[in-house]
Protein backbone atom coordinates (compact mmCIF):
# COMPACT_ATOMS: atom_id res chain seq x y z
CA UNK A 1 0.00 0.00 0.00
CA UNK A 2 1.51 3.87 -0.87
CA UNK A 3 0.96 6.46 1.44
CA UNK A 4 -2.01 7.80 -0.25
CA UNK A 5 -3.86 4.98 0.27
CA UNK A 6 -2.52 4.50 3.59
CA UNK A 7 -3.80 8.22 4.44
CA UNK A 8 -7.09 7.42 2.60
CA UNK A 9 -7.99 3.88 4.63
CA UNK A 10 -6.79 5.82 8.07
CA UNK A 11 -8.67 9.29 6.78
CA UNK A 12 -12.42 6.40 6.46
CA UNK A 13 -11.18 4.62 9.74
CA UNK A 14 -12.08 7.63 11.97
CA UNK A 15 -15.87 6.97 10.90
CA UNK A 16 -17.82 4.96 13.47
CA UNK A 17 -17.91 1.13 13.02
CA UNK A 18 -21.50 1.09 10.78
CA UNK A 19 -22.14 -0.79 7.69
CA UNK A 20 -21.92 2.51 5.16
CA UNK A 21 -18.21 2.83 6.78
CA UNK A 22 -17.86 -0.77 5.57
CA UNK A 23 -19.70 -0.78 1.97
CA UNK A 24 -17.27 3.10 2.05
CA UNK A 25 -14.09 0.80 2.41
CA UNK A 26 -14.95 -1.99 0.00
CA UNK A 27 -16.29 0.56 -2.41
CA UNK A 28 -12.87 2.82 -1.72
CA UNK A 29 -10.59 -0.53 -2.38
CA UNK A 30 -8.76 -1.21 -5.35
CA UNK A 31 -9.08 1.91 -7.07
CA UNK A 32 -6.69 2.83 -9.74
CA UNK A 33 -5.71 6.52 -8.27
CA UNK A 34 -5.20 7.57 -11.60
CA UNK A 35 -6.40 11.15 -11.16
CA UNK A 36 -4.73 12.01 -7.61
CA UNK A 37 -1.94 10.76 -9.20
CA UNK A 38 -2.02 13.46 -12.27
CA UNK A 39 -2.73 15.98 -9.41
CA UNK A 40 0.63 14.53 -7.53
CA UNK A 41 2.76 14.65 -10.63
CA UNK A 42 1.98 18.50 -11.26
CA UNK A 43 2.55 19.45 -7.29
CA UNK A 44 5.62 17.54 -7.23
CA UNK A 45 6.39 19.16 -10.51
CA UNK A 46 6.18 22.78 -9.04
CA UNK A 47 8.66 21.85 -6.39
CA UNK A 48 5.87 20.74 -3.31
CA UNK A 49 5.64 17.01 -2.05
CA UNK A 50 2.77 14.74 -2.64
CA UNK A 51 1.53 14.84 0.52
CA UNK A 52 0.83 18.52 0.43
CA UNK A 53 -2.37 17.41 -2.67
CA UNK A 54 -3.43 14.56 0.07
CA UNK A 55 -6.33 16.08 1.41
CA UNK A 56 -7.64 17.69 -2.68
CA UNK A 57 -6.69 13.82 -3.47
CA UNK A 58 -8.66 12.32 -0.90
CA UNK A 59 -11.71 14.59 -2.44
CA UNK A 60 -11.50 13.05 -5.65
CA UNK A 61 -11.66 9.26 -4.36
CA UNK A 62 -14.64 9.73 -2.52
CA UNK A 63 -16.12 11.82 -5.67
CA UNK A 64 -15.23 9.01 -7.80
CA UNK A 65 -16.03 6.07 -5.42
CA UNK A 66 -19.43 7.65 -5.03
CA UNK A 67 -20.28 8.19 -8.63
CA UNK A 68 -19.41 4.94 -9.34
CA UNK A 69 -21.90 3.24 -6.91
CA UNK A 70 -24.56 5.67 -8.33
CA UNK A 71 -23.65 4.65 -11.60
CA UNK A 72 -23.63 0.84 -11.35
CA UNK A 73 -27.21 0.96 -9.65
CA UNK A 74 -30.40 -0.79 -11.07
CA UNK A 75 -31.97 2.69 -11.84
CA UNK A 76 -28.92 3.80 -13.64
CA UNK A 77 -26.34 1.18 -15.57
CA UNK A 78 -27.24 -1.64 -13.12
CA UNK A 79 -23.55 -2.92 -13.04
CA UNK A 80 -23.24 -5.77 -10.98
CA UNK A 81 -19.16 -5.96 -11.33
CA UNK A 82 -17.22 -3.29 -10.33
CA UNK A 83 -13.39 -3.03 -9.72
CA UNK A 84 -12.67 -6.88 -9.79
CA UNK A 85 -15.68 -7.27 -7.34
CA UNK A 86 -19.62 -7.37 -6.76
CA UNK A 87 -20.46 -3.94 -7.29
CA UNK A 88 -21.76 -2.23 -3.78
CA UNK A 89 -25.15 -2.55 -4.58
CA UNK A 90 -25.12 -6.41 -5.21
CA UNK A 91 -23.14 -6.82 -2.37
CA UNK A 92 -24.54 -4.48 -0.08
CA UNK A 93 -28.24 -3.84 -0.89
CA UNK A 94 -29.48 -0.92 -3.00
CA UNK A 95 -30.33 1.10 -0.27
CA UNK A 96 -27.20 0.77 1.66
CA UNK A 97 -25.34 1.58 -1.72
CA UNK A 98 -27.10 4.94 -2.19
CA UNK A 99 -26.73 5.85 1.55
CA UNK A 100 -22.69 5.01 1.02
CA UNK A 101 -23.02 7.26 -2.25
CA UNK A 102 -24.36 9.78 -0.63
CA UNK A 103 -21.72 9.71 2.11
CA UNK A 104 -18.47 9.41 0.27
CA UNK A 105 -19.98 12.86 -1.78
CA UNK A 106 -20.89 14.46 1.80
CA UNK A 107 -17.42 13.94 2.98
CA UNK A 108 -15.48 14.65 -0.16
CA UNK A 109 -16.45 18.10 0.82
CA UNK A 110 -15.01 17.48 4.50
CA UNK A 111 -11.90 16.22 3.00
CA UNK A 112 -10.84 19.82 2.17
CA UNK A 113 -13.15 21.60 4.65
CA UNK A 114 -11.17 20.12 7.44
CA UNK A 115 -8.03 19.62 6.39
CA UNK A 116 -4.76 21.85 7.46
CA UNK A 117 -4.92 24.21 4.09
CA UNK A 118 -5.43 27.45 4.90
CA UNK A 119 -9.31 28.95 4.91
CA UNK A 120 -9.13 30.77 1.17
CA UNK A 121 -7.43 27.74 -0.43
CA UNK A 122 -10.33 25.48 1.08
CA UNK A 123 -12.61 27.84 -0.54
CA UNK A 124 -11.30 27.43 -3.93
CA UNK A 125 -11.07 24.00 -3.73
CA UNK A 126 -14.58 23.51 -2.99
CA UNK A 127 -15.60 26.27 -5.44
CA UNK A 128 -13.68 23.87 -8.18
CA UNK A 129 -14.80 20.60 -7.17
CA UNK A 130 -18.88 21.63 -7.26
CA UNK A 131 -17.69 23.21 -10.67
CA UNK A 132 -16.37 20.02 -11.86
CA UNK A 133 -18.34 17.33 -10.09
CA UNK A 134 -21.75 19.49 -10.32
CA UNK A 135 -24.39 19.69 -12.69
CA UNK A 136 -21.92 22.16 -14.81
CA UNK A 137 -19.26 19.23 -14.93
CA UNK A 138 -19.60 15.39 -14.20
CA UNK A 139 -23.46 15.17 -13.39
CA UNK A 140 -23.91 17.04 -16.64
CA UNK A 141 -22.24 14.45 -18.40
CA UNK A 142 -24.02 12.01 -16.78
CA UNK A 143 -27.37 13.35 -17.63
CA UNK A 144 -26.28 13.44 -21.54
CA UNK A 145 -25.40 10.18 -20.76
CA UNK A 146 -28.44 8.69 -19.17
CA UNK A 147 -30.59 10.84 -21.95
CA UNK A 148 -28.50 10.58 -24.96
CA UNK A 149 -30.17 8.31 -27.78
CA UNK A 150 -28.42 6.03 -30.62
CA UNK A 151 -28.47 9.03 -32.77
CA UNK A 152 -25.71 11.42 -30.97
CA UNK A 153 -23.10 12.27 -33.08
CA UNK A 154 -18.92 12.64 -32.11
CA UNK A 155 -18.94 16.01 -31.01
CA UNK A 156 -22.07 15.18 -28.37
CA UNK A 157 -20.10 12.32 -27.48
CA UNK A 158 -17.01 14.14 -26.69
CA UNK A 159 -18.90 16.21 -24.77
CA UNK A 160 -20.61 13.59 -22.42
CA UNK A 161 -16.69 12.08 -21.88
CA UNK A 162 -15.41 15.51 -21.40
CA UNK A 163 -17.76 16.29 -18.53
CA UNK A 164 -18.40 12.74 -17.14
CA UNK A 165 -14.91 11.65 -17.46
CA UNK A 166 -12.74 14.68 -18.03
CA UNK A 167 -14.65 16.30 -14.58
CA UNK A 168 -12.03 15.15 -11.85
CA UNK A 169 -9.22 15.80 -13.70
CA UNK A 170 -10.01 19.08 -14.95
CA UNK A 171 -10.22 19.48 -11.23
CA UNK A 172 -7.03 17.41 -10.61
CA UNK A 173 -5.04 20.01 -12.62
CA UNK A 174 -6.44 22.95 -11.37
CA UNK A 175 -6.25 21.84 -7.85
CA UNK A 176 -2.74 21.03 -8.11
CA UNK A 177 -2.09 24.82 -9.24
CA UNK A 178 -4.02 26.38 -6.52
CA UNK A 179 -2.73 24.27 -3.66
CA UNK A 180 0.72 25.43 -5.24
CA UNK A 181 0.31 29.32 -6.10
CA UNK A 182 -1.12 29.28 -2.36
CA UNK A 183 2.90 28.56 -1.34
CA UNK A 184 4.85 29.71 -4.29
CA UNK A 185 4.77 32.81 -6.50
CA UNK A 186 3.03 30.83 -9.55
CA UNK A 187 0.42 32.27 -11.52
CA UNK A 188 -2.71 29.96 -12.48
CA UNK A 189 -3.46 30.27 -16.10
CA UNK A 190 -6.99 28.70 -15.26
CA UNK A 191 -7.80 28.06 -18.76
CA UNK A 192 -4.31 25.91 -19.88
CA UNK A 193 -5.05 24.06 -16.46
CA UNK A 194 -8.59 23.26 -17.41
CA UNK A 195 -7.30 22.24 -21.05
CA UNK A 196 -5.02 19.74 -19.69
CA UNK A 197 -7.73 17.91 -17.67
CA UNK A 198 -9.78 17.88 -20.50
CA UNK A 199 -7.34 16.18 -22.67
CA UNK A 200 -6.30 13.76 -19.77
CA UNK A 201 -9.84 12.95 -19.55
CA UNK A 202 -10.41 12.27 -23.09
CA UNK A 203 -7.14 10.01 -23.74
CA UNK A 204 -8.61 8.19 -20.41
CA UNK A 205 -12.14 7.41 -21.77
CA UNK A 206 -10.75 6.49 -25.36
CA UNK A 207 -9.13 4.25 -24.09
CA UNK A 208 -11.81 2.89 -21.41
CA UNK A 209 -14.08 2.57 -24.55
CA UNK A 210 -11.37 0.44 -26.55
CA UNK A 211 -10.74 -2.08 -23.25
CA UNK A 212 -14.28 -2.67 -23.44
CA UNK A 213 -13.98 -4.17 -26.34
CA UNK A 214 -10.38 -5.88 -26.29
CA UNK A 215 -10.52 -6.92 -22.72
CA UNK A 216 -11.99 -9.30 -20.89
CA UNK A 217 -14.18 -8.45 -18.01
CA UNK A 218 -12.06 -10.48 -15.83
CA UNK A 219 -8.93 -8.12 -17.17
CA UNK A 220 -11.27 -4.60 -16.77
CA UNK A 221 -12.71 -5.71 -13.53
CA UNK A 222 -15.69 -4.55 -14.57
CA UNK A 223 -19.06 -5.58 -15.99
CA UNK A 224 -18.52 -4.32 -20.01
CA UNK A 225 -22.41 -3.02 -20.18
CA UNK A 226 -22.31 -0.36 -22.69
CA UNK A 227 -23.01 -3.05 -25.33
CA UNK A 228 -26.23 -4.21 -23.53
CA UNK A 229 -27.16 -0.72 -22.79
CA UNK A 230 -26.78 0.07 -26.11
CA UNK A 231 -24.21 3.07 -25.26
CA UNK A 232 -22.65 4.97 -28.24
CA UNK A 233 -18.65 4.80 -27.61
CA UNK A 234 -15.69 5.92 -29.38
CA UNK A 235 -15.72 2.54 -31.56
CA UNK A 236 -19.44 3.75 -32.74
CA UNK A 237 -17.75 6.20 -35.14
CA UNK A 238 -14.73 3.82 -35.71
CA UNK A 239 -12.46 0.68 -35.94
CA UNK A 240 -10.86 -0.67 -32.92
CA UNK A 241 -7.54 0.13 -35.20
CA UNK A 242 -8.33 3.37 -36.11
CA UNK A 243 -9.22 4.04 -32.43
CA UNK A 244 -5.61 2.60 -31.56
CA UNK A 245 -4.32 5.03 -33.95
CA UNK A 246 -6.60 8.15 -32.05
CA UNK A 247 -5.47 7.61 -29.04
CA UNK A 248 -1.87 7.59 -30.27
CA UNK A 249 -2.79 10.46 -31.67
CA UNK A 250 -4.09 12.14 -28.39
CA UNK A 251 -0.61 11.11 -26.64
CA UNK A 252 1.07 13.30 -28.91
CA UNK A 253 -1.06 16.11 -28.67
CA UNK A 254 -0.91 16.09 -25.07
CA UNK A 255 2.97 15.68 -25.13
CA UNK A 256 3.11 19.00 -27.34
CA UNK A 257 0.61 20.45 -25.06
CA UNK A 258 2.92 19.97 -22.05
CA UNK A 259 5.97 21.31 -23.87
CA UNK A 260 4.35 24.87 -22.71
CA UNK A 261 3.87 23.84 -19.17
CA UNK A 262 4.93 26.27 -16.10
CA UNK A 263 6.06 23.44 -14.37
CA UNK A 264 8.66 20.66 -14.35
CA UNK A 265 6.66 18.16 -16.38
CA UNK A 266 8.68 14.92 -16.28
CA UNK A 267 6.33 13.75 -13.32
CA UNK A 268 3.32 13.39 -15.35
CA UNK A 269 4.62 12.21 -18.44
CA UNK A 270 5.76 9.52 -16.49
CA UNK A 271 2.00 8.93 -15.87
CA UNK A 272 1.89 9.00 -19.48
CA UNK A 273 3.88 6.47 -20.39
CA UNK A 274 2.12 4.60 -17.75
CA UNK A 275 -1.40 5.38 -18.92
CA UNK A 276 -0.26 3.99 -22.29
CA UNK A 277 0.99 1.09 -21.84
CA UNK A 278 -2.03 0.29 -19.50
CA UNK B 1 -43.83 33.66 -3.06
CA UNK B 2 -41.87 35.58 0.23
CA UNK B 3 -38.29 36.62 -0.56
CA UNK B 4 -36.33 33.49 0.70
CA UNK B 5 -38.26 31.31 -2.08
CA UNK B 6 -37.18 33.99 -4.84
CA UNK B 7 -33.65 33.46 -3.62
CA UNK B 8 -33.95 29.60 -3.71
CA UNK B 9 -35.89 29.97 -7.03
CA UNK B 10 -33.31 32.53 -8.57
CA UNK B 11 -30.51 30.56 -7.54
CA UNK B 12 -31.69 27.54 -9.55
CA UNK B 13 -32.81 29.23 -12.31
CA UNK B 14 -29.01 30.46 -12.77
CA UNK B 15 -28.88 26.87 -14.23
CA UNK B 16 -28.02 25.89 -17.60
CA UNK B 17 -31.59 24.63 -18.80
CA UNK B 18 -32.30 20.64 -18.54
CA UNK B 19 -34.14 17.91 -17.21
CA UNK B 20 -31.96 17.63 -13.69
CA UNK B 21 -32.72 21.32 -13.30
CA UNK B 22 -35.84 20.99 -14.08
CA UNK B 23 -36.34 18.29 -11.59
CA UNK B 24 -34.71 20.14 -9.01
CA UNK B 25 -37.09 22.95 -8.89
CA UNK B 26 -40.11 20.27 -9.13
CA UNK B 27 -38.52 18.86 -5.90
CA UNK B 28 -38.01 22.61 -4.02
CA UNK B 29 -41.36 23.71 -4.40
CA UNK B 30 -43.90 23.43 -1.98
CA UNK B 31 -41.72 23.00 0.59
CA UNK B 32 -42.74 24.16 4.31
CA UNK B 33 -39.21 25.64 4.45
CA UNK B 34 -39.46 24.76 8.52
CA UNK B 35 -35.79 24.68 9.40
CA UNK B 36 -34.71 27.59 6.96
CA UNK B 37 -37.42 29.63 9.14
CA UNK B 38 -35.77 28.49 12.49
CA UNK B 39 -32.49 29.87 11.39
CA UNK B 40 -34.24 33.04 10.30
CA UNK B 41 -35.67 33.68 13.68
CA UNK B 42 -32.72 33.07 15.89
CA UNK B 43 -30.72 35.42 12.84
CA UNK B 44 -33.59 38.10 13.63
CA UNK B 45 -33.49 37.59 17.63
CA UNK B 46 -29.52 38.26 17.64
CA UNK B 47 -30.35 41.58 15.50
CA UNK B 48 -29.81 40.70 12.08
CA UNK B 49 -31.55 40.86 9.15
CA UNK B 50 -33.24 37.16 7.55
CA UNK B 51 -31.20 37.46 4.55
CA UNK B 52 -28.33 37.39 6.05
CA UNK B 53 -28.98 33.84 6.64
CA UNK B 54 -29.73 32.80 3.07
CA UNK B 55 -27.03 31.03 2.13
CA UNK B 56 -26.88 29.27 4.74
CA UNK B 57 -30.68 28.23 5.03
CA UNK B 58 -30.30 27.67 0.83
CA UNK B 59 -27.82 24.85 1.80
CA UNK B 60 -30.75 23.14 4.20
CA UNK B 61 -33.41 23.31 1.61
CA UNK B 62 -31.13 22.10 -1.17
CA UNK B 63 -29.83 18.91 1.51
CA UNK B 64 -33.29 18.78 2.77
CA UNK B 65 -34.91 18.30 -0.94
CA UNK B 66 -31.75 15.78 -2.21
CA UNK B 67 -32.63 13.53 1.68
CA UNK B 68 -36.43 13.35 0.30
CA UNK B 69 -35.61 12.21 -3.19
CA UNK B 70 -33.06 9.86 -2.64
CA UNK B 71 -35.35 8.68 0.45
CA UNK B 72 -38.41 8.20 -1.75
CA UNK B 73 -36.21 5.71 -4.28
CA UNK B 74 -37.65 2.87 -4.57
CA UNK B 75 -34.39 0.68 -3.39
CA UNK B 76 -35.50 2.76 -0.08
CA UNK B 77 -38.57 3.73 0.96
CA UNK B 78 -40.51 3.14 -2.16
CA UNK B 79 -43.12 6.23 -1.89
CA UNK B 80 -45.08 7.36 -4.77
CA UNK B 81 -46.23 10.95 -3.07
CA UNK B 82 -44.15 13.72 -1.76
CA UNK B 83 -45.02 17.43 -1.22
CA UNK B 84 -48.77 16.94 -2.56
CA UNK B 85 -47.61 15.25 -6.04
CA UNK B 86 -45.77 12.13 -7.44
CA UNK B 87 -42.29 11.85 -6.07
CA UNK B 88 -39.06 12.43 -8.18
CA UNK B 89 -38.69 9.53 -9.93
CA UNK B 90 -42.60 8.82 -10.34
CA UNK B 91 -42.48 12.00 -12.61
CA UNK B 92 -38.74 11.98 -13.90
CA UNK B 93 -37.74 8.38 -13.46
CA UNK B 94 -35.06 6.71 -11.60
CA UNK B 95 -31.73 7.52 -13.02
CA UNK B 96 -32.70 11.26 -13.05
CA UNK B 97 -34.26 11.46 -9.51
CA UNK B 98 -30.85 9.67 -9.00
CA UNK B 99 -28.55 12.34 -10.39
CA UNK B 100 -30.65 15.26 -9.04
CA UNK B 101 -30.37 14.27 -5.53
CA UNK B 102 -27.17 14.26 -6.60
CA UNK B 103 -26.70 17.72 -7.98
CA UNK B 104 -28.90 18.83 -4.99
CA UNK B 105 -26.39 17.76 -1.98
CA UNK B 106 -23.27 18.90 -4.26
CA UNK B 107 -24.59 22.27 -4.93
CA UNK B 108 -25.56 22.72 -1.19
CA UNK B 109 -21.69 23.28 -0.62
CA UNK B 110 -21.54 25.85 -3.50
CA UNK B 111 -25.03 27.58 -1.70
CA UNK B 112 -21.81 28.48 1.01
CA UNK B 113 -19.00 28.23 -0.59
CA UNK B 114 -19.95 30.49 -3.65
CA UNK B 115 -21.53 33.28 -1.02
CA UNK B 116 -20.69 36.57 0.13
CA UNK B 117 -19.67 35.06 3.33
CA UNK B 118 -16.09 35.70 4.57
CA UNK B 119 -13.82 32.65 4.09
CA UNK B 120 -13.52 31.92 7.85
CA UNK B 121 -17.49 31.80 7.88
CA UNK B 122 -18.19 29.59 4.73
CA UNK B 123 -15.29 26.83 6.31
CA UNK B 124 -16.83 26.71 9.58
CA UNK B 125 -20.57 26.24 7.75
CA UNK B 126 -19.32 23.69 5.45
CA UNK B 127 -17.51 21.46 8.56
CA UNK B 128 -20.93 21.94 10.53
CA UNK B 129 -23.08 21.40 7.27
CA UNK B 130 -21.27 17.93 6.40
CA UNK B 131 -21.27 17.23 10.52
CA UNK B 132 -25.05 16.80 10.51
CA UNK B 133 -25.47 15.90 6.68
CA UNK B 134 -22.99 12.93 7.06
CA UNK B 135 -22.04 9.81 8.04
CA UNK B 136 -22.40 10.86 11.69
CA UNK B 137 -26.10 12.61 11.21
CA UNK B 138 -28.68 12.34 9.07
CA UNK B 139 -27.34 9.84 6.70
CA UNK B 140 -26.20 8.09 10.07
CA UNK B 141 -30.09 8.27 11.30
CA UNK B 142 -31.18 6.94 7.28
CA UNK B 143 -28.63 4.13 8.00
CA UNK B 144 -30.14 3.15 11.87
CA UNK B 145 -33.72 3.65 9.97
CA UNK B 146 -33.02 1.35 6.84
CA UNK B 147 -31.45 -1.69 9.41
CA UNK B 148 -33.92 -1.08 12.32
CA UNK B 149 -35.99 -4.32 12.86
CA UNK B 150 -38.83 -4.62 14.85
CA UNK B 151 -37.52 -4.70 18.44
CA UNK B 152 -36.15 -1.46 18.61
CA UNK B 153 -36.93 0.26 21.85
CA UNK B 154 -37.66 3.79 22.32
CA UNK B 155 -34.28 5.41 23.00
CA UNK B 156 -33.01 3.54 19.46
CA UNK B 157 -36.05 5.32 18.13
CA UNK B 158 -34.84 8.52 19.96
CA UNK B 159 -31.61 8.16 18.21
CA UNK B 160 -33.00 7.41 14.59
CA UNK B 161 -34.98 10.43 14.96
CA UNK B 162 -31.87 12.43 16.71
CA UNK B 163 -29.84 11.74 13.76
CA UNK B 164 -31.84 11.49 10.57
CA UNK B 165 -34.86 14.76 11.21
CA UNK B 166 -32.43 16.54 14.37
CA UNK B 167 -29.29 16.83 11.73
CA UNK B 168 -30.78 19.72 9.60
CA UNK B 169 -32.16 21.49 13.00
CA UNK B 170 -29.19 21.54 14.70
CA UNK B 171 -27.11 22.76 11.90
CA UNK B 172 -29.90 25.00 11.51
CA UNK B 173 -29.28 26.53 14.83
CA UNK B 174 -25.81 26.41 14.68
CA UNK B 175 -25.30 28.00 11.71
CA UNK B 176 -27.61 31.04 12.73
CA UNK B 177 -24.85 31.57 15.83
CA UNK B 178 -21.94 31.10 13.38
CA UNK B 179 -23.33 34.03 11.14
CA UNK B 180 -24.35 35.75 13.90
CA UNK B 181 -21.01 35.38 15.61
CA UNK B 182 -18.96 36.68 12.70
CA UNK B 183 -20.88 40.32 12.71
CA UNK B 184 -21.42 40.78 16.38
CA UNK B 185 -20.09 40.14 19.84
CA UNK B 186 -21.43 37.09 20.27
CA UNK B 187 -20.63 33.59 21.99
CA UNK B 188 -21.56 30.70 20.39
CA UNK B 189 -22.61 27.61 23.37
CA UNK B 190 -22.34 25.00 20.86
CA UNK B 191 -24.04 22.16 23.36
CA UNK B 192 -27.00 24.56 24.38
CA UNK B 193 -27.34 25.29 20.48
CA UNK B 194 -27.25 21.80 19.48
CA UNK B 195 -29.67 20.56 22.16
CA UNK B 196 -31.79 23.25 20.41
CA UNK B 197 -32.16 21.98 17.59
CA UNK B 198 -32.11 18.65 18.90
CA UNK B 199 -35.32 19.14 20.98
CA UNK B 200 -36.97 20.76 17.74
CA UNK B 201 -35.88 17.90 15.37
CA UNK B 202 -37.80 15.63 18.26
CA UNK B 203 -41.10 17.60 18.00
CA UNK B 204 -41.14 17.85 14.32
CA UNK B 205 -40.59 14.05 13.88
CA UNK B 206 -42.97 13.04 16.84
CA UNK B 207 -45.44 15.51 15.13
CA UNK B 208 -44.96 13.98 11.87
CA UNK B 209 -45.35 10.20 13.70
CA UNK B 210 -48.89 11.45 15.28
CA UNK B 211 -49.77 12.98 11.33
CA UNK B 212 -49.14 10.27 9.55
CA UNK B 213 -51.89 8.23 11.65
CA UNK B 214 -54.79 10.89 11.99
CA UNK B 215 -54.43 12.96 8.90
CA UNK B 216 -54.99 11.30 5.34
CA UNK B 217 -52.33 11.50 2.36
CA UNK B 218 -54.00 14.25 1.21
CA UNK B 219 -53.59 16.43 3.98
CA UNK B 220 -49.73 15.38 4.73
CA UNK B 221 -48.99 15.29 0.76
CA UNK B 222 -47.06 12.84 0.85
CA UNK B 223 -46.95 8.56 1.11
CA UNK B 224 -47.92 7.64 4.27
CA UNK B 225 -45.26 4.51 3.93
CA UNK B 226 -44.62 3.73 7.44
CA UNK B 227 -47.21 1.08 8.26
CA UNK B 228 -46.58 -0.70 5.02
CA UNK B 229 -42.81 -0.76 5.39
CA UNK B 230 -43.63 -1.82 8.92
CA UNK B 231 -41.84 1.01 10.81
CA UNK B 232 -41.44 1.65 14.04
CA UNK B 233 -42.69 5.12 15.15
CA UNK B 234 -43.33 6.75 18.15
CA UNK B 235 -47.19 5.53 17.93
CA UNK B 236 -45.23 1.96 18.39
CA UNK B 237 -44.96 2.85 22.36
CA UNK B 238 -48.03 4.91 23.07
CA UNK B 239 -51.71 5.40 21.76
CA UNK B 240 -52.61 8.33 19.61
CA UNK B 241 -53.51 10.25 22.93
CA UNK B 242 -50.74 9.98 25.00
CA UNK B 243 -48.29 11.12 22.05
CA UNK B 244 -50.25 14.69 21.84
CA UNK B 245 -49.83 14.77 25.68
CA UNK B 246 -46.40 14.00 25.04
CA UNK B 247 -45.56 16.51 22.63
CA UNK B 248 -47.64 18.86 24.55
CA UNK B 249 -44.88 18.04 27.06
CA UNK B 250 -42.00 18.52 24.35
CA UNK B 251 -43.18 21.90 23.59
CA UNK B 252 -43.21 22.98 27.11
CA UNK B 253 -39.88 21.74 27.72
CA UNK B 254 -38.29 23.66 24.78
CA UNK B 255 -40.32 27.19 25.51
CA UNK B 256 -38.25 26.65 29.32
CA UNK B 257 -35.14 26.01 27.53
CA UNK B 258 -35.47 28.89 25.29
CA UNK B 259 -35.75 30.94 28.27
CA UNK B 260 -31.81 30.34 28.96
CA UNK B 261 -31.01 31.51 25.74
CA UNK B 262 -28.93 34.70 24.61
CA UNK B 263 -30.65 36.39 21.79
CA UNK B 264 -34.54 37.46 21.43
CA UNK B 265 -36.60 34.69 21.47
CA UNK B 266 -39.75 35.96 20.47
CA UNK B 267 -39.28 35.34 16.54
CA UNK B 268 -38.57 31.37 17.25
CA UNK B 269 -41.17 31.37 19.35
CA UNK B 270 -43.45 32.49 17.07
CA UNK B 271 -42.23 29.86 14.50
CA UNK B 272 -43.05 27.00 17.57
CA UNK B 273 -46.26 28.59 18.31
CA UNK B 274 -47.26 27.65 14.09
CA UNK B 275 -46.00 24.53 14.66
CA UNK B 276 -48.36 23.67 17.39
CA UNK B 277 -51.13 24.78 15.27
CA UNK B 278 -49.88 22.96 12.10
Amino acid sequence: MNNFDEYLMNYVASFKDNLIKEAMIYSLDGGKRFRPNVLFSIIKGCGLEENDAYPAALAIEFIQSYSLIHDDLPGMDNDDYRRGKLSCHKRFGEDIAILTGDALLTHAFECISNSNYDDKLKVNLINILVKYAGLEGMIYGQLLDVTANTNINKEQLFEIHDNKTGGLFKYACLAAMYIASSKLDIEIDYNYYEALGSKMGIIFQSQDDLFDIIKTENETGKSNSDSRNQKITALSFMSVDELKEHIDFLFKDIKNYLSKANFDTKYLLEILERMQNR
